[in-house]
């Protein structure tokens, strides 16, 4: 398990051009901020889609480290985004992450994105990591 | 909306091959469960993919058709099932479905399944249908 | 790697009631036949969502099963279907699958579905197995 | 139906910041160069995903453009990619559209990227676009 400060002190050396701010994580969850500004708005006065697909990344990605320590080599294999409602231009992104699977090998998460003040998703998103060889003891089945 | 009897009276006529028992519906929710017998069974002694598949189906079906009534042609465009435990052959399995979004002309939920009596899902699924044009007032932007 | 003759005869063998014909497989690829009986329709006339899904993980593990031999342990852990089109209830469906990649232990591939005799897919499915460790030499990155 | 010309055209104006080279569109296919520079790259030498997922977005909505023609307002509803190989970081991203799907409201493709040169995918996408109603005369179901 990686603590909430490990994890924003690892994504700061190792992801420095990453701007998400992380507001929780723990029991297989995560909270995660983006903080929209000029560069994530297309014409319309919306978010990006990279943006969005960004920050669902990132926040599954922290969940993974909270459980399963700090693991450089953790890559996505698979990001499956749904995009439900127009982002607010002049929010931040809120992105949650549950955790569905914890294997020894892949680790599964859902996240749900709102524009900061909204209950109303504008994107969900499901995706998979692959985790390099972890010694962690799981009781569940692994894939 | 459609109430739980009437979803159940919908299924029984249209569907009476479908053995699946409503157990809630309402609030963008539904709880259905999925008597797990020896059809469904895969040597190995598992529960099928197919079952397992349908029944996020349906379960995504009853939730709809709880917000917006009975709609006989919605029909699933999309369906992404992750498989992520063995299911007890010994167990029915309980889908329950929550939408994710209900717009004009397409619903979107996911939905996990678990074998009864255990916390832990085997499986997870997103869903998408698409529906006949309805006269559902929508405050939402839809598709 | 395992012959189209091999394939059928594991599949008689372990799976007696799936009544896919294996028509082609090698070189990362199969065709499927699925006859289209009674139990497959739906009211309405047309195939069942379930018949489908089938089909598409059916003609993903015999492609599998042709690149790396006989492997009955191998598992799908995600089928993401599009359903694109009616299909033909007095059609056999075809499914051919193509493997996109072949790791130490994962594999993945897409599937075409067509009702038989026409040039238009009516659905699309992606899937995804675990593969119990082999031991085929790859020269591909592994997940 | 619109020309690989005025396609450019209307990227250049409506997406100044994307940096997208369309090598060729028409009969639903399309084939996009994406140029991987300093802000592609992520630490170990690769290529981050939101370029390899704006890369098949751009394909995917290159492909519809090529068919209905300038639709400004066609968006992204899903995509659901799988990341399969590393990327070369020294070499342009190549991503090839084919359309699976095109009906009055929706259109889906899949999309396989490739490092410049290579002939083994990257990543493999599947991705939906909802279009404002449009006339084109389809032959087809529509969603």
């Amino acid at each position: 398990m990686a603590s909430k400060e490990e994890i924003i002190a690892f994504l700061k050396k190792d992801f420095p051009q990453n701007k998400c701010i992380v507001e929780g994580v723990g029991e297989k969850f995560s909270r995660i901020r983006w903080p929209v500004s000029h560069e994530d708005l297309r014409p319309g006065g919306t978010v990006s889609g990279p943006s969005l697909m960004t920050a669902a990344d990132v926040a599954l990605y922290v969940a993974i480290l909270g459980e399963i320590g700090i693991v450089p080599l953790a890559v996505t294999t698979n990001l499956n985004i749904s995009f439900l409602r127009k982002p607010s231009p002049d929010r931040d992104l809120i992105a949650e992450c549950r955790l569905i699977k914890l294997g020894r090998t892949l680790a599964m998460g859902d996240v749900f994105i709102y524009s900061d003040g909204s209950a109303q998703a504008v994107a969900h998103a499901v995706g998979t990591y692959a985790i390099p060889g972890h010694d962690k003891q799981s009781q569940e089945n692994t894939i």
